[in-house]
């Protein structure tokens, strides 16, 4: 929703504002819009676009060289009036005519044709090229009643860059009404947009279904299913696009532009998984992806949705599409000259070698994975709760990661069993996964512990309840240097350094392996209910209003829970 | 929340590979992130930055000339693991030496420290400067312990301008330090985001309230007020990080770069209408604003939040920061030299004259001003029943159209009174005023029936009810002819037809206006009444399911509606 405004009745207004101010660089606010605040040596055919507001950054994102000379900015999801497109028009013409280019909706038509019949009886010369690559707002037989969404991106980059070329107004009407009939567009939508001030969406969508067709303005969707995968939307959208392929476009070898646009709350990550498959379908079918975008490039204020645009290019269509661009919200071209580099990484950083190792460490190693197994188990049921404990204080990443590292870990300990790997190549291999897919600072220091007992441990020997007490206290050290905490400090240490200390010390009293851990992780246990007890306490205060930036991470809590998890494996 | 996903463990590996298959233009991916794919002519310090995934375009979406050689990047909101770091930075580095430069979190600390020990001891000489902008994260006597966040992007690109400008790895680590000390931020947020497959956001804020200092994965902030306005939050931003200028930087002057930033759905429009206060109060406070950017630069998935950084330049500073980049994420730079110019408007395009009337034209035409008042305050009152009957089948705007149009033709037509303008222009007035703020085919038709009866009236005549009857007849047809709508499309027309027909037979049957009128508004509210009873069956059947893409607006219901308050006030 819209949060942030004064009064609602200015918010157009006041965003042009904004906008014109935070843009200075490439535009000028005039009546009706914005032109140009740039002029380039040749006098140029002037890009008039428009459209209502909302929809950032069309229209006024993309004035600036190599794209538009003016964009006329109604109210919000409005038109603008003939007399706003005629203002703008007309302070755009530099002498060579004037190519209005905007969306296919009925109020547009209407200001649009109103504003290009006044400025022709006062002898401006001016043309129009309505966008209309929305495949769902009509069928192919009326194709020229479609909308236009964000295949306006397409059409006017083409245009503009014609423009920038020198090409006459007959040249740019061209090269426009060839890149809208090479253009097709499919949207969907799970949630609308809240103007500012309205109480409500413009539409809702039920939770967990995805409207089909839906226009950037909330005009009904032609469908309604389940949410897909990433990959099945890909293939959706693929799929029905191909289907209807522009006249003189075949397949084999076609290159072709696609745009994947983000409406507003549909993230840059989202749209990238879902990319991925775009840009594996398309190749597969034969097409040749030249310059694809992927981002925000017509939205609709935070609505939750997504299309994908074709722009079909033959070689004028490439040459205008690649041509450089800079516009507040869309810009393309080279700093100095760069030449293109492949960057070979060496495969010999990425593995580490199974070196030798007597059969007494390969057996220990297994039983290292098989305990592994069980942390990794136990982690899984723990994660929902190690994450709320963090979030409490943190992130709320605590759980998560240690899944991911734990899952990791077991995983890369088997591969190295397998590979006939001893106890110290075991952890040092389950360290290294459990660091690279946990990240964060519990994937470091939980690769420091493997890693460091597994160094105890070695490859050779047999090792004792001594070997292992002295890699644990061994890890502890290394834990504290690395991290800078002490007890106290309330991060894993606080049950660390208990359980170390109690491990040496039962094992020096001539305890068994079994029992000493089982002691030490006894007092591990204490200093994790307690810090379990501080982040309820600071959790109940949170509720209730307090804030406080604490330290207090599970840490401790999932460290108790894999001492005890491992204590019933040495069973 | 994050809706596209396959299988939530796979997302940042796919969402990788989405962004390197868009994006190869730039970067390569290897393992443990990207690196650039192009290679300028002369070698560089490598500048190599990274953090967890989930933040578009921090980090990949930074990579490329101008800015960074390489991005480690992480996991959902996890860092880049040590060997990640090692691995991207080991493939960046092009002789001269790395600099790496990251938010400071506890887990990249770690784990960048940890590479750069390794890099180091192979023989690469490589420095770190972190990323402390984040005011609300730690007072300002331990600054250094403060987190990154959208500050990022100020320390990254004067760091990359300055090694694409071919300083040493001593030079780029000065000035990637300078920008950090001279870089400040404070952020707000509304509601968190989701991540892939989880069930709940990261965090909550209560409606209606705004959480102050909240960092970019949810770390609690510092406390929470209700959301204030659009100025109301720029005036907080902008007062609260002047309290805290950094050393050497006195206002009067101070040359500053504010980035204002988008967490990820708070859009665009919203962002430009705060950044519309920002920067007069910057202005005010004798700061000059330098190149500013308002757009989405370092985002947390779909969390709605913004916040607001202020870079503090220097001349060398002003220099890098204004040199050209070009990166998927972040392009800055001409295409081929522009000179600026000033477009000036011409004021008389603006204004229409008001010209002689006679006293009865005069009088008629205040009487016709405070008709506008009646009907703008009807419209006023049902303007959320018009939006809703246009949500079914349109884009709900009719409702807020009508009331601004009407608004702004009330009160232009009564500052024509106030003029001394006639029937005729008092209408042409308000005609203007009603096409220019309402937009849309509404405002469009709105404005031709006004302007129309305004011809049949005159400024000089005294006006009857033939006038009368005669100027709505040529409105009616004005209309059919505009829009190219007939009787039965469900339109304004279906009402506009029999209410003009039947005024004008009343009319030349000898009744009085106030009849004629009554009579004609009769048969418009039956048409009218049509059209709702059909909105409603279409609004049931769309409720149960049923889609379809169908005509009917509310153009009717709000002609009649006209119609009759109009007819009150010829009482």
């Amino acid at each position: 929703m819209t949060r942030l405004f004064n009064d609602p009745a200015a918010f157009a207004d006041e965003m042009t504002q904004g906008f014109a101010d935070a843009a200075s660089r490439w535009v000028q606010r005039i009546p009706g819009g914005v032109v140009r605040s740039t002029r380039s040596e040749d006098q140029q055919v002037a890009l008039v676009i428009g459209g209502g507001s909302g929809h950032y950054p069309a229209f006024g994102g993309l004035v600036g060289p190599g794209i538009a000379h003016g964009a006329a900015m109604g109210n919000l999801f409005a038109s603008p009036s003939a007399h706003q497109v005629y203002s703008v028009a007309k302070a755009a013409d530099q002498g060579r005519g004037v190519l209005l280019s905007y969306g296919n909706y009925a109020g547009d038509v209407l200001h649009f044709t109103q504003a290009q019949d006044r400025l022709n009886a006062e002898g401006h010369d001016v043309r129009t090229v309505l966008v209309t690559d929305d495949i769902w707002s009509a069928p192919r037989e009326r194709i020229d009643q479609r909308r236009g969404i964000a295949g306006d991106l397409a059409v006017f980059k083409v245009a503009g860059a014609a423009a920038e070329a020198g090409y006459d107004l007959d040249g740019v009407e061209r090269v426009a009404r060839l890149a809208n009939a090479r253009t097709r567009s499919f949207g969907v939508a799970f949630s609308g947009c809240t103007l500012p001030g309205a109480d409500a969406p413009l539409f809702e969508v039920p939770e967990g279904r995805m409207a089909v067709g839906l226009g950037i303005h909330g005009e009904p969707g032609i469908d309604e299913v389940d949410i897909p995968t990433a990959a099945g939307l890909a293939e959706m959208f693929v799929t029905k696009l191909l289907e209807e392929l522009p006249d003189g476009v075949s397949l084999g070898g076609a290159r072709v532009v696609p745009i994947l646009n983000g409406l507003g709350s549909v993230k840059y990550e989202e749209l990238f998984v879902v990319y991925r498959t775009v840009h594996r379908l398309l190749a597969e079918r034969g097409a040749v992806v030249v310059e694809p975008e992927v981002g925000e490039l017509c939205t609709s204020f935070d609505m939750a949705g997504c299309s994908l645009t074709l722009l079909w290019l033959d070689e004028e269509l490439e040459t205008l599409w690649t041509a450089p661009a800079d516009t507040p919200g869309y810009r393309k071209g080279s700093v100095a000259p760069q030449r293109h580099v492949e960057v070979h990484v060496d495969a010999a950083d990425e593995e580490q070698p199974i070196g030798p190792a007597s059969d007494e460490s390969r057996a220990l190693g297994r039983a290292i994975a098989d305990g592994l197994d069980a942390v990794a188990g136990a982690l899984d049921d723990a994660a929902d709760d190690l994450g709320r404990m963090d979030q409490v204080a943190g992130d709320g990443d605590h759980g998560i990661g240690m899944q991911r590292g734990s899952r990791a870990a077991r995983d890369a300990a088997h591969r190295a069993v397998d590979g006939g790997a001893g106890a110290r190549t075991v952890l040092a291999h389950a360290a290294e996964a459990w660091s690279d897919k946990a990240g964060g600072t519990s994937g470091a220091i939980w690769a420091e512990i493997l890693r460091t007992v597994g160094e105890a441990l070695g490859d050779e020997s047999t090792a004792d309840a001594a070997a292992v007490a002295t890699g644990v206290t061994a890890a502890k050290d290394a834990v504290m240097a690395f991290g800078k905490a002490k007890v106290g400090d309330k991060t894993m240490v606080d049950a660390m350094v208990p359980f170390a200390d109690a491990l040496a010390a039962a094992v020096a009293g001539g305890r068994g392996l079994a029992d000493a851990w089982d002691r030490a992780t006894t007092g591990a246990e204490g200093a994790a209910q307690g810090t379990a007890d501080l982040v309820a306490t600071l959790g109940r205060a949170r509720s209730h209003g307090e804030k406080s930036i604490g330290t207090p991470d599970p840490g401790a809590v999932s460290f108790a829970l894999v001492c005890r998890t491992i204590h019933r494996t040495l069973g």
